[in-house]
């Protein structure tokens, strides 16, 4: 290795093992996978870098996680019949981890300014007209809701998936996530629901059908 | 190049260039991935093979449509900023179509018997709850309607995806395919929209609420 190359891998942090179920890693990576497709759209949709930057993060927060199960599921097989499960999971989580590069690259059309001809927006605006992204507006019934307590996803077929509050991004906020006004939300849903999730959002819908 | 070699390369026909336009493919190639992801899970979730192989077709057709958006895209850049501009459309296709092979990948997971542990289903469970395979049954009030108009989209927020009819797949069926009992129907949607949905195809349920 010449000099250069050996520093540039210096600046990787070496992924150490930790004990892990391998079947809760692979949820998690699945999780996160499609949570990162949907908000790189939505960084292309919405021409929103900071989100784009997100999704590389949560890009990087996968590539742990997928060393993580590779290690943890190597320790696994104990005879034959392991070793045949065991490669099901590991080519699962393979396809898995190759949506999530796919995600990181949407992203990248964003970030390398790219995403500028109307072509790709509208591409993206065709099939992910079920993203919504809405800035909680003084006055609507969102402020100061815990997530659990609005049950959207029952009443509107509306999720929540991102919530932006100053610098912060929560991804994936939990049921007990307080929302407060100012913050800008990312949601996915049915046409309708999400429709109905930005008038709330708005404060012009005052309560959830 | 070896003689095996050539002739392997032999069994692929060749693309020839067929003028389309560039958005019209890019909208093309959205709509046929987002569609390869969401099958390529059901097929691992209903463990149904058959399903998987039309994922592999749909792949042929997203590769053979990625070709031609390459194509037809070089011809139409005649200065800098065409170029540029260019340069997104095709990245954003790039990345479109690594989401396609990443669907391909996990039908992969189900034709290669892979999906036997019960950590895969439920990884792929767990997020893709919005998916239903439905039989339509004799008696459901789906049998003989046309798709446009049960309005599942507005009533429900379920959109059916594909309909597998005897051998024959009908993916994303358009607003006047006519349902028939005896239909195998994949359908997305909200939570509480697909258990309605699979009531309506069992003929629990008589009417779209």
């Amino acid at each position: 290795l010449k000099q250069e190359e050996a520093e540039t891998v210096l600046e990787f942090r070496p992924i150490r093992y930790r004990p892990m179920s391998v079947r809760g890693a692979l949820k998690e990576m699945k999780k996160l996978s499609s949570l990162m497709v949907d908000l790189a759209y939505s960084s292309v949709l919405y021409r929103d870098r900071d989100l784009a930057e997100g999704v590389l993060e949560l890009g990087d927060t996968a590539d742990h996680l997928s060393y993580l199960l590779l290690m943890n599921a190597s320790l696994v097989a104990r005879d034959k019949r392991d070793a045949e499960q065991i490669a099901g999971i590991l080519k699962a989580a393979s396809s898995i981890h190759k949506m999530a590069g796919a995600a990181k690259d949407i992203a990248m059309v964003e970030l390398q300014g790219l995403s500028l001809h109307p072509s790709v927006q509208e591409a993206f605006k065709k099939v992910e007209e079920r993203l919504v992204r809405t800035t909680i507006q003084p006055g609507s019934i969102l402020d100061g809701r815990r997530i659990g307590d609005l049950k959207l996803e029952v009443s509107i077929g509306v999720d929540i998936i991102a919530v932006r509050r100053g610098k912060t991004w929560h991804v994936a906020p939990r049921v007990d996530f307080k929302l407060a006004k100012g913050d800008i939300v990312h949601a996915r849903g049915s046409d309708v629901g999400v429709g109905l999730f930005d008038r709330l959002g708005r404060g012009e819908l005052k309560e959830v059908p």
